[in-house]
């Protein structure tokens, strides 16, 4: 049962953090934020880092992370190998990343994606389960933990 | 300066690849076309993989990932801490993922993205500089090449 969403981000995208926050409260989830709390400049690593360790640690169920474009920090969780991030900017996407891939975080572009649009994306992310068959095979397939064990 | 694209799908995004390979080669570029060839059904992790690695070893300058929504691909291309890889649907993106994040990989989705779309996501990260700056020092920490080296 997903409970607990870890969410995080850089400046850039502090205040659609703090407006997702609040709705996945009212919607009955409990959030983790892990910042930042202020607009001064961070750099995006940092956060997605720390919310790919939140996931991968098992201190939350799923994570949100959020950057300008969403790319940067889409990047950075992904180099942990046991999360999986779709970076999405629409439903489909968010839905498809937990059907065929077992998503475990979303990420989006603040300066991007709008309010609206990134809360379907996120329930989209929260409601969907895993179709598991053929695509579970390639799932375990992106959890190799280091390049060596990665096919030539 | 940008001479040789590597490009890998997986079975779902085989005629985009090649619409995109040809335009490529008619565009000047040289291509190197990863696979796979035919319809069979094809794992994307593997062609991933594949696809990192020939960016990461310097054999491609650049990259193109396909898979039906983009989003496995991408996730399998960014396990390898030497590429920065960008899922987009749009031009927009495409620009970004270049000035910010030095992408040197785009991803698509072929069940999302028409093929005039994905040319011209693919045209705009061809020809969009890194603005470097502060965004060198948000770069260069996502070459982290381990887990343990991440901040926590």
């Amino acid at each position: 049962m997903v409970a607990r969403i870890a969410i995080a981000s850089d400046h850039a995208a502090i205040d659609l953090k703090a407006a997702l926050a609040g709705w996945l409260r009212d919607e009955g989830y409990e959030v983790i934020d892990l910042g930042p709390v202020d607009p001064a400049s961070v750099d995006y690593p940092d956060y997605g880092y720390k919310l790919a360790r939140a996931v991968s640690e098992g201190r939350a169920d799923r994570g949100v992370a959020l950057c300008g474009s969403g790319i940067g920090i889409s990047i950075a969780v992904n180099r942990n190998p046991a999360v999986r991030c779709a970076l999405v900017a629409e439903p489909l996407s968010a839905r498809l990343a937990r059907e065929h891939n077992d998503a475990n975080i979303i990420a989006m572009g603040a300066r991007l994606v709008g309010e609206e649009m990134a809360k379907a994306c996120v329930d989209a992310f929260l409601t969907t389960d895993f179709l598991g068959g053929r695509h579970q095979r390639r799932v375990d397939k992106l959890s190799h933990p280091a390049l060596e064990e990665q096919p030539a």
